[in-house]
């Protein structure tokens, strides 16, 4: 009937189906000790946005996602984590059959040497902190041998494409959405972004200033159609 | 008539009326960059039940919080402010009328020496933080010569009257609300919390498990109780 073929022409412009996108999203934190904590300004807006995308395109949506006050994305697969190792556990464990990574997290790049376990007290003048290196998620999933395509985010306060370039190739991207955090309300906790697209193909795309759900869309449809250029 | 003799009875219920009540709430953020930061775990929900329950007893209420997801009480003057610099800036400013002042925030102890006015590009296994000092608000409204009644919290995860009694003589406080952290689903982010008062006078009194709203107003009626008393 014509609710039926309605249906199925709906379904076939869906450019996800049938496709699992992971995505990581928010911030993490990395405690100090009980009550204190290091992280990174991250709203999730532009991750959970793209989750909302990705399911609205016929994914089976994966989100992994650090302390943030949004709610869950209907009919989305939503984990929540504080530190980057539980963040990095998670992408671990669920990655074998994923075919599109999306790494939209502000990851900590560093964490305390040492947790203390009891809140520290100090008196002294001057502290120091030590830290560490924590692992590079995106950088681990760019070096997996697979035919998953990986996608990353820049937020970059000086010579955007210049840092975004670098990082797509370092961390063996398909694709990285860069954004200029030095721009007054975009990004962080704002719900406008604009995004340059860059390729490792060379390609480059600029989503101009636009809500984070409309930015999201349009990396789904990009995404969808490199993936079918592929196959 | 009877309505306004039911209002005048009860106005004079109200235990804070003509008292003007200042509040800090929420964490502070110390920017590492314009990217990273170190902060405390603070919803800021116990601060604002408190400038709701002051305000309910009448009170002129100035809140000033840190960075929180909660919506500005109804008829309380909310600032917002980010680091513990800028909120010891607005108390230095606003205290002068002050009867009432209540740290309840929970502000970063250090700070970065240097904060880069670039994101960082680090590739060091290892990195150093330097952190010096930040204002104690708590501590230096404590030490001004002033008849008004000062509050503090303390989140402590163990011996936890101990270091409250310490925390309350060497801040010069009136009161201090001491709080349990190693306690699951207390505290931090929940709704619940359980408090033992301690006094500057030896008295003591333990405000059993409830919602921060109750405690709020519960510590209100103490606080207007020892108002009268004291005059």
């Amino acid at each position: 009937d014509i609710a039926q073929r309605l249906y199925a022409l709906a379904e076939c412009e869906k450019k996800l189906q049938n496709k699992v996108v992971m995505i990581t999203a928010g911030p993490t934190v990395e405690a100090i000790d009980p009550v204190r904590y290091i992280s990174n300004h991250s709203s999730g807006k532009m991750g959970y946005a793209l989750a909302r995308a990705a399911q609205l395109e016929g994914a089976e949506v994966r989100l992994v996602s650090g302390p943030v006050s949004l709610r869950d994305p209907h009919g989305v697969t939503t984990v929540r984590v504080t530190s980057a190792k539980q963040m990095f556990d998670y992408v671990k464990s669920n990655i074998a059959d994923v075919d599109v990574f999306i790494g939209c997290a502000a990851v900590a790049d560093y964490t305390p040497v040492e947790v203390a376990s009891q809140k520290i007290k100090k008196n002294d003048d001057e502290m120091t902190l030590k830290l560490k290196r924590n692992p590079d998620i995106l950088a681990w999933v760019g070096e997996q041998q697979a035919t998953r395509f990986v996608v990353g985010f820049a937020a970059e306060s000086q010579s955007l494409k210049e840092f975004a370039l670098k990082k797509l190739q370092k961390k063996k991207l398909d694709l990285i959405c860069a954004n200029d955090i030095s721009q007054q309300g975009l990004g962080f906790n704002s719900d406008n972004n604009q995004l340059l697209l860059l390729y490792r193909d060379g390609q480059e795309k600029l989503l101009d200033i636009a809500t984070k759900d409309a930015l999201a869309a349009d990396i789904m449809q990009e995404i969808g159609e490199h993936l079918k250029q592929r196959s």
